[in-house]
């Protein structure tokens, strides 16, 4: 079927690439490292004492005081869809605040579910205003309202404050996906005082993929544990089902995760060890930096990449105001082949920047700048590669501006 | 909330603790270290590259010639629920073939799915025979045919020769699940004639939880695909939808999963990047030892390992013929404490072994000698450390039996 010998492949010895595309960026070094510790028995009391570290670091890095702050075993995908399987019953009415592709995905990931569904839209470039969110619940009495916050297709980040509010006056149950935000951008759960924020490793948290932090609200969990269905073989005395419909995934079902990581240490998965102590040390390299100073320096590698590019001459993507830190478009120039740009500055530089789906496929490029790669020398190297690449492919270009701009932006407070 | 300050938490360090029950295990060293290396894009050319050699390692391991084999993104549990809910629809009749929790894990999840279900059981320390499985499928005309390979909560390995033929002859799909078994005992996919296998790396391939290989037969593959459905923010003209019912899960749908992993290459979840390096590195070890080798190993550790507990007077839990190699379930002795035990064995030795579920919860241990722990020297000190321990509460048994009896039957081929 193949004709690789698995016998002849070698040793892991991936290239030493500079990842500033809209992620998977590059880990951080010590949780790369942390990764080695060796295993431990799932129910080790040295185990169950890392997950609980894990809830206590990942509260402040959701800006909540959620009990129930913790791991979902997945990418960060799999975290939006345990939430949204478990928050929503089939025929419930969802509202989805929807601006980009990762809204296209909640939509996706509903209708399989079996939600009605009613969306709130904004132009891929746009985000959509807080009155259009709520003339829309009122219309459409949704029990959940499902946004994202920094949608990377688009750039955007989506204001929330106030949209818990909003939520719980309504009655209803609010859902963000922060994957492409956390750790980069404030995520301020309980300020926003939405029910369930959900993110991923891979990009502003300078982590590899693979394990998806959640937060989620004590009314959320009350409603997820109404729902509560404990496995057959596993059943216990201490732990009742609700009365709710059953949560249509096993693997997903929230009420489970939350009894493994409560002290009642209900067995459902394994816990994926590694993947926890990178996790953890996500969060101890952003809390020992302190979340506000990783914050602005995400904004100045964001000012710095745009304040570069336009001195290229080039166009950047999306509305300033509400453009995300960590990742920026930009329209690739009339008459240059964007791939064979992105393919010059990897084959050439060994960097990577982004292409892009949907409508801006072929239309802009995405560089990123994100927990370990917001660093002021590799944004000023990606411009310098960038400059160069495009004058391979025929672009004129101010030559040597990019670089002092991106510098002098930087250092702009 | 927490009383704990995640500002003192230091670095990541567990204690060495040897895992000598039914998994997780501890990892090998080698497989920790590849975990280290840095991340690529995912589209990256030395990132598909990567994992198409992840496809070619697997092959082998799996018995199969199958283009469709790759890894899911979670723990074992994970593929387990991707296999059911891409084969099954709802309504379709599946025949779970159930001797233990892990049989009713199948049950519970395809509950979820709403599936009609029909079962064929054994009591816990039995195997279903051929024939009752054959019957079975007669009588209830299943659409798909599910079990468990190695059930480590009984300790029973299902006899498998023979299943594929009698599924297809009956137009049924048949699904196994192999998480216990793998890299420890012969997974034979193609001889066995079934059409969806899955696995785990914390057992016997001697890797951390968190990513789940998978091989589909190109029969079962056909019927995904016909429930291909892609999502919208990522249409393409080259990939048409099926005519089927959509799968129940977007992270979970085998279809865009194979797309992902194929030269088609659309995007999906992003690929856990270090936990496809782990996996990597698991095959490449057992194909590096030697599959058959690697086999033998575990039968001797197992012998081994049955040999000592019963020099120490005590009686293995369930048939010898059908037992799996590489866990063994012991009695826990009348008037002996099984938790006071394995808390002496952890706390005095650093040895974890394991408890057990459902029925046999507080009669039986279970003590795994898997992947990287299926060392002589790891059994030997196991059941000294159990013989010490056995004693502190009061049992009496031949003192000094154990260690020669296992080393003995390590040696006897």
């Amino acid at each position: 079927m193949s004709e690789l010998d698995p016998l002849l492949f070698g040793e892991i010895d991936p290239p030493q690439r500079l990842l500033m595309g809209p992620g998977p960026i590059n880990a951080h070094p010590r949780v790369l490292r942390a990764m080695s510790a060796d295993l431990l028995g799932q129910f080790d009391p040295e185990m169950t004492g890392f997950m609980n570290q894990v809830m206590a670091l990942y509260r402040p890095v959701f800006g909540t005081e959620n009990k129930w702050t913790m791991l979902v075993d997945g990418t960060a995908r799999s975290a939006i869809e345990a939430s949204l399987v478990s928050l929503v019953t089939p025929g419930d009415t969802v509202l989805v605040v929807n601006f980009g592709r990762f809204g296209l995905l909640l939509i996706e990931i509903l209708q399989r579910i079996g939600a009605k569904i009613e969306t709130v839209e904004a132009p891929w470039g746009e985000t959509v205003p807080m009155e259009a969110i709520a003339e829309a619940l009122a219309r459409t009495g949704a029990k959940v309202v499902a946004t994202v916050h920094g949608d990377t297709s688009t750039t955007m980040a989506q204001p929330l404050e106030g949209l818990g509010e909003l939520c719980r006056a309504a009655g209803a149950y609010s859902y963000v996906d922060a994957t492409a935000t956390i750790g980069g951008m404030e995520i301020a759960a309980d300020r926003w005082g939405v029910d369930v924020v959900t993110g991923g490793l891979q990009k502003c948290l300078g982590g590899p993929s693979g394990s998806a932090p959640i937060t989620i609200s004590d009314r959320a969990a009350e409603l997820i544990f109404s729902r509560r269905h404990v496995e057959k073989g596993i059943v216990r005395d201490d732990i009742a089902d609700g009365q709710g419909p059953r949560i249509g995934s096993n693997y997903f079902d929230l009420a489970m995760i939350m009894d493994y990581w409560s002290e009642k240490r209900l067995n459902h998965h394994t816990e994926a060890t590694s993947m926890l102590y990178a996790a953890r040390e996500c969060a101890r390299v952003a809390l020992g930096e302190g979340l506000q100073t990783r914050f602005t320096r995400h904004a100045e590698a964001g000012r710095a990449m745009t304040a570069g590019l336009r001195a290229m001459g080039l166009t950047v993507f999306g509305a300033d105001a509400t453009r995300m830190t960590n990742v920026t478009g930009v329209y690739i120039p009339d008459g240059v082949d964007g791939e064979a740009v992105r393919t010059a500055m990897r084959t050439q530089f060994e960097i990577e920047i982004g292409t892009a789906f949907g409508p801006l496929a072929g239309r802009i490029w995405r560089l990123g700048a994100m927990g370990y790669n917001a660093q002021k020398h590799k944004v000023l190297i990606t411009l310098g590669a960038l400059e160069v690449c495009l004058r391979m492919q025929g672009f004129a270009l101010p030559l040597g501006e990019a670089v002092p701009a991106a510098m002098q932006a930087w250092d702009a407070a």
